[in-house]
């Protein structure tokens, strides 16, 4: 007897905080059969997920991949034909630097039926609770999202930063910039900023841990400071509204 | 007698579907004394405050501003003063092409409190709900966000678009991109991109009566589709993926 697959749902879970779900996220998640999550889900989220449903760990751990994402393809076919309700549940949105798009295609292919949630994507939001933003009228009307991953590598295969892109656009953002901060700091300098441009570091964004470091370009590339990862760089004169909001910013700030 | 003033919460409603309004802003409009909302929010969303509260319309009405932004910063600090919670709910994020950090800093400068909420912005969630990922690994690791209203302008005053950027980034995203949209065409041919390149418009995006245009830049330069507002130009090889993901995807895309 042939029974049609269930939906996967390929769900953002946002930045971190619970509160910054969406209403359709928290909904599947109380009705998921099944759980497939990476890392940097807040355990509060998988809270949600009823007792007796399997929450499966499929993310980096210790910067290796526990699962490879050949693996991840399988497991959610697997239990699309067992599962009435299956969640993949991935940081930030989806179809932002979330591999999302693989996954679906790979579904596709196998004629399983999926949908996308999205979620609230780092990239802004992470800034956005360190009370910088993204865009401001008159000074920033133009936004760049990088992966940090692609500066100073090496390895064809890996993505390149379009350098030449990077003088021309106000607010820049690099995902995943710890290890290759100083790298970024020296080709954006190379590349027509100025030294004097501010920047910030955003540690464990949206947590009740964030830390922000404020430093300069010039300074980025010649003593870069300490930063832990997770973190999300911020470049452009954005960064400077963050003193002007904190003084009455509430929440996280 | 002193009392202090409320906080101001700046909400973002994501992109129009009630569903992807996050768990806090949900919670913060069933608590609302007074809300403070412009256009492109669903009513479903409105209907979340409670009956007896304020419901102040402040966006435009046919292209024109109903109420200038000084008055709504006006607005903001004087219920501030006299509701208990005060929400000012903008479409998409506040801090993505939204004003909310001019409003937190005119907060900030007048000693109100005010607490910024992160939205499902439209710039990557109303392309992904059409199946179009603004990210991909391998073909699509740099991805740049445009105001539209920046193209085409003869003002000064008004933003412009760093052509020179626009060559080197994967993927482009233009909102408000109607008026403009064959000047964007042409310009970003004549800065280096295929003419065979294809290009997505996603009209009504999120809604369940979005309707999404792909076409080429050199359609775009020289026969522009018919196209209404609000709709997000997408422009990028990911743009090929809609096709692939069509045949499996739930939900509205």
């Amino acid at each position: 007897m042939y029974a049609m697959a269930a939906t996967v749902y390929l769900i953002g879970a946002g930045p971190g905080d619970p509160d910054l779900l969406t209403v359709k996220a928290q909904r599947l998640l109380q009705q998921a059969g099944v759980v497939l999550y990476d890392r940097l889900v807040d355990p509060a989220i998988l809270d949600l997920v009823p007792t007796g449903s399997e929450r499966i760990f499929v993310g980096k751990r210790h910067g290796e991949q526990s699962v490879t994402q050949d693996e991840i393809n399988e497991l959610l076919v697997a239990y699309a034909d067992v599962a009435r309700t299956v969640v993949r549940l991935k940081g930030g949105d989806p179809f932002v630097f979330g591999r999302g798009s693989e996954e679906a295609a790979y579904l596709a292919a196998k004629g399983v039926p999926f949908e996308v949630v999205p979620g609230i994507s780092s990239c802004y939001a992470v800034p956005e609770l360190a009370l910088i933003p993204v865009t401001e009228r008159r000074t920033a009307s133009s936004w760049g999202v990088f992966s940090g991953h692609a500066a100073g590598r090496a390895d064809d295969a890996d993505p390149v930063i379009p350098w030449e892109a990077t003088r021309h656009l106000d607010t820049l953002v690099f995902l995943m910039a710890v290890r290759s901060r100083q790298a970024i700091g020296r080709e954006l300098l190379r590349h027509g900023r100025s030294p004097r441009e501010p920047a910030a570091f955003i540690e464990r964004g949206a947590s009740p841990r964030q830390r922000v470091i404020v430093t300069t370009l010039g300074e980025l590339a010649e003593t870069p400071p300490a930063v832990e990862s997770p973190a999300i760089l911020v470049v452009g004169e954005v960064v400077h509204r963050r003193a002007e909001l904190l003084t009455m910013a509430r929440g996280r700030a």
